[in-house]
Parts: structure tokens; sequence; C-alpha cells
């Protein structure tokens, strides 16, 4: 499949890296060409389907450079979180009654926003068994169809699907995204990024 | 041990029900005595340690007519949510800069406020065992002894100490309580509230 990712930090590096490792038709996506990487838009047109793994707070701005034609009608895994980190320590950009995949689906309506992997390290995101258990990932929006597509790689990068959680439509990126606040302070008690939750439900 | 609960709602009954089967002293605290309740600050004199199981948005009222010292030198184990329906849907009153933990312990300098049990379902928190697996609760506090002392009372409710996870400090209590966005929307898919995490981690 031809596959944009847009971002060329760790996470895009790491999810390019192993959908060209599968066979994918991969370009990765820059704010300027080089290194490997195409200018956003050139990635973008290229896929047909795309992730954004650009930084939260640049996620918007890498998108518009993107093109609204070169989004729309694709799935957009959103694997951004809205950090901010001008405050020292991290914070969220967002409140709890919007979150950046909102904001996306809604700067781009055309689009088919999904979110997904934005609550594991990149590492995780690409090998799960690397980590042994049932551990899970979110997956959120507002179409079913580009949710089975994201479904669908998710478990080719390893994810079966029963443990793939889907919180329904895109205000379910509220949560996915509040949780990081949590999993960066779990990443302090646990002293590594290689870590996930299982979800243990009984009657 | 004289145990004041105050809150009675789902969750202060079910807790002060527990301590009192444990053999506690336990009384319950609301804003007017009866139905087995005495007022706030009679509960708050009487315990040695104080649980507020107040809703959020009620909590620093509550706590003020709890009265200053009879909080003073006392663990005050907070199990409230920053929870805001004014908008429909559910969402936070706090930013991700601030919790309601924090605002607390700022309010009550002399409490020595440790937020724990505010990520599970009132009976949960009361009877973990009644959910197979090694799903997990989190403390966080400013003080040491005030976290020993609860993760104490945890163990007498059942949780034990290798499920007791420690975030740190009381702004541990941001990532805690915006993890309930993510809780709120796990409840819609698992169809019922009794579920919780577990913490994978490996090296």
């Amino acid at each position: 499949m031809r596959i944009g990712v847009l971002g060329t930090g760790m996470v895009g590096r790491a999810i390019a890296g192993r959908l060209a490792a599968l066979g994918h038709d991969v370009r990765v996506g820059s704010r300027t060409a080089g290194d490997g990487a195409v200018e956003f838009a050139d990635a973008a047109a290229h896929g047909e389907l795309l992730f954004n793994c650009t930084s939260g707070a640049g996620s918007l701005e890498a998108l518009t450079a993107a093109g609204e034609r070169n989004l729309a009608g694709k799935t957009l895994i959103d694997v951004s979180n809205p950090l901010d980190f001008s405050s020292g320590g991290p914070a969220l950009f967002t409140t709890s009654t919007e979150s950046l995949g909102e904001r996306i689906q809604a700067a781009f309506p055309d689009a088919r926003v999904v979110k997904s992997l934005n609550t594991v390290n990149c590492n995780l995101m690409v090998d799960p068994a690397s980590l042994p258990g049932d551990h899970v990932i979110f997956v959120c929006g507002n179409e079913e169809a580009a949710k089975a597509q994201a479904r669908d790689l998710l478990g080719e990068l390893g994810w079966p699907p029963e443990r793939v959680i889907d919180l329904g439509d895109i205000t379910g990126a509220r949560g996915a995204e509040m949780y990081v606040m949590l999993w960066v302070r779990l990443w302090g008690v646990v002293g590594s990024a290689h870590f996930n939750v299982a979800l243990l439900s009984g009657s």
C-alpha cells in the first residue's frame, strides 16, 4: 500500500521503517526535503493512507503544508499528542472538552481521522510483541471504514484485533490524549518507556 | 482506627461500610446530620484519618465546612474527581497544569493529602478481588508517611502492595484525574464499571 508518514522524529522513523519492512511503499514527509524525506505535500500526495507523526504543537501546520486536497478522502492515523513543555513539565495545550484529534478532524473535514498509537512509546507501537501480555491500543474516529483500515494496519504492526479497543467517535481522543499525562508519570515509576496497560474487565 | 468519611454518595457509603466491617470506628460526614451521617466537622474531628468522598465540584466547600483545624496533621485520602457535567458530557473543571488533589493540598496545607482510589468504581475500590488479575491502584502525595498510611489502608481494603503504584508527589494527581476521561470512555466500551487496568512493563 502507498503510505505517507508525516514527521521525521522518532515516531515517524519507527513507523515508516516498520511499514517499509512490511513491504509498503512509504514516503516520509518533512517541512523540507532531504535525508530520505520528501516535503509534507509530496508524502501526503503519495499515500493512499497517511500517518500524522508530527509533534502535536506542529501538527496543524504540518497538515496544512501537506495540503487539504492531499488528505481528502484518506484515512489519517493521528499519532500525535497535544503536549506542551513550555511551562517546564509536561502539560497539554488542550482542555478536557476538546482534543488534538478533534481539532485535526475539524480543520480537515474531508480527511478520515483515526486517533491511535499515541498511548505507547514508538518502539512498542511497531513491535507490541516485545512486551509480553495482553496490553492494549486504542482507536477512535468518526468513520467505521477508516477505523477498519487502521485496525488492519495495526494488525500488520502486531496488534491482535482483541487488543485494539474502539473508543467510538473522534471525541474518544480526549481520553486517549489525556491518559498521556498519566503515561508520563508511569514512565518515571517504571523507569523506562517500555510499558503499557492491559484492560481487565469482569461481570 | 477512628476514620472520618466525608460524603454520603455511593463512594462514601461503600468506603464507610467496608471500613466499618473491617472494625474501624467510622463516622460519615455530610452537609447536614441525619440518616446515619453527622456534620462534616464532626466526622472530621472524629477521624485520625479522613477520606474525601464528596463530589469534586463540592470538595473544597465540604472540606472548608469540615474545618481546617480538623484536617491539620491528618492523612486525607482524596478520592474525588474534578468532573464537570455542566456541558452535557463529562469534562474536567481543571486543566493539565493542576489537579483537584493539588487544589485541596494548597487550600489545606496542614492536611496530608494522598490522592487514591479515584480511578476505579466504588465497588472495586473496596473489593478489588472481585475483579481477577493484577490490576492496579495509584497513590500520590507529598508526605511519605501519609502515603504509607494510605497504603496500609488500601491493603486492608484488599489491594496488595505490589499493585499500589506510587506516582510521586501530589502533582501525580494530574495524570490520575485526567485518566478518568479515558475511564469514562472505557466504561462505555466495557458496558460496565467493573474494570480496571493492569500495568505491564518489560526491559
